[in-house]
């Protein structure tokens, strides 16, 4: 069985930051895959204005829509709740901490202010959300996953982020360095550290969780110049995902499957 | 030459954080050595409280004791310019980033105010302090250091971050990984993302950068049961200090001198 197809044995997926980008396509690819989850949750900021993600909702029915404000205490306990009305006593298998932003400023132009935002979106809030979903989580990892094997996959629970390469402090060298991007860096760096630290909080509940680099993808944030398309980013992470074993926990991935350093 | 011995060629030494811990035993330590750097720049919040420091700048005419809060900005460009006027054409040789704190809390008890506190001391502060110094270590870096040779030394220029072991996303597994201090260890992580992004903008002016771990030291911070004392952390990282050059430019380092996973 593919990667991709094992989110058909999923019942629930939940996607932040799914209005665009790779989280719309996530959200589009899981919906369209013909090996669906049985709930797919997409939260964005503002439903209202997210018109491709609401036109893919009108079509795919397992599609729920949840306003989230990743920055607001209330708004991600508000989530939470609604989330565990629509998935019950089965809990949510798999947690996709995607929703970010992308500060580019260098050292001379960057300030505090402009550290601690990203750093705020992109390393915090997937923690707190973690720690909103954790009693949903470890409902569905009690049920023991597909076939109750009890070994660690998104078909049982897990924990997801994001992350970039870029937050590789290791590959931060040489012409890699001329990205120079000070608080997207350390934002995502910061993410790797709360991966790697929530890696060992979740284990004994049998909730996998790592990190993973999307590759340089053609969106708002990536840019036109990037060479990935966010379809082939995605399919190739879905299939990474579908695939994840305890053998991926607590790692730092490349969207190909390949450990990267930290 | 030992390492401790090349300060008595460094014109000027700054420390943060120095009304106690680390940092005051390193001014302590610098000058009492016998080869004291000429000028010894100890700051801390509020010089007034700081009666060890106090004691030992009338014991050392080379200590000299300015306020910086390494939270406001204002107080730091109110530093740099006090710092101008005391090594005026000579510049700053060496800047020690030793200001920090240590919230504890674990992923349970986590907040996000938590994380964006010790995150703005730890890694933020250190980032906008090298900032505000970057005139006067590009004057010192531009006088070649010790004998003219233009090679990277804490002579000529240089920037040490005091991080942490914790901060090693790759270290943070197995036992290590018991200490669950999530805003602690991100904000050290980020310090060395941080850290290694200033190495590539500083190189072009010869201003050596790097990150070290300081051992586990038996101060207010690093508790009674700590193996080090600060006499011997200090004493080793100075050791270390003294005989850096280009080849630790942009690494991570523990205090006896070998290179840490980030």
């Amino acid at each position: 069985m593919s990667g991709a197809m094992r989110f058909g044995q999923c019942g629930s997926v939940l996607v932040t930051g799914a209005s665009r980008g790779i989280g719309l396509q996530m959200v589009d690819s899981l919906a369209g895959g013909g090996f669906s989850p049985g709930k797919i949750i997409a939260t964005t900021r503002n439903p209202d204005g997210a018109q491709n993600l609401q036109d893919l909702a009108l079509k795919h029915p397992n599609i729920h829509i949840i306003p989230l404000d990743v920055l607001s205490q209330e708004s991600i306990d508000k989530c939470a709740e609604e989330v565990s009305r629509l998935v019950q006593d089965e809990g949510l298998n798999c947690l996709i901490n995607n929703a970010g932003i992308n500060l580019m400023t260098d050292f001379h132009t960057v300030t505090a202010d402009k550290m601690i935002e990203n750093f705020r979106t992109n390393a915090v809030a997937p923690l707190m959300i973690t720690k909103a979903f954790l009693p949903l989580l470890k409902a569905a990892a009690s049920r023991g996953g597909a076939g109750g094997s009890g070994s660690m996959s998104i078909q049982r629970a897990a924990v997801i982020n994001i992350s970039s390469q870029l937050g590789s402090v290791e590959l931060n060298w040489g012409e890699s360095a001329n990205i120079k991007w000070f608080p997207y860096r350390t934002s995502k760096c910061a993410l790797n550290m709360v991966s790697r630290c929530m890696a060992t909080d979740l284990e004994p509940d049998g909730i996998l969780c790592l990190a993973i680099h999307p590759g340089w993808v053609h969106t708002d944030m990536g840019g036109p110049q990037a060479p990935l398309s966010p379809e082939e980013s995605t399919s190739s992470m879905l299939s990474v995902f579908g695939g994840l074993s305890e053998k991926a926990h607590g790692l730092f991935l490349s969207f190909t499957g390949e450990v990267l350093p930290w």
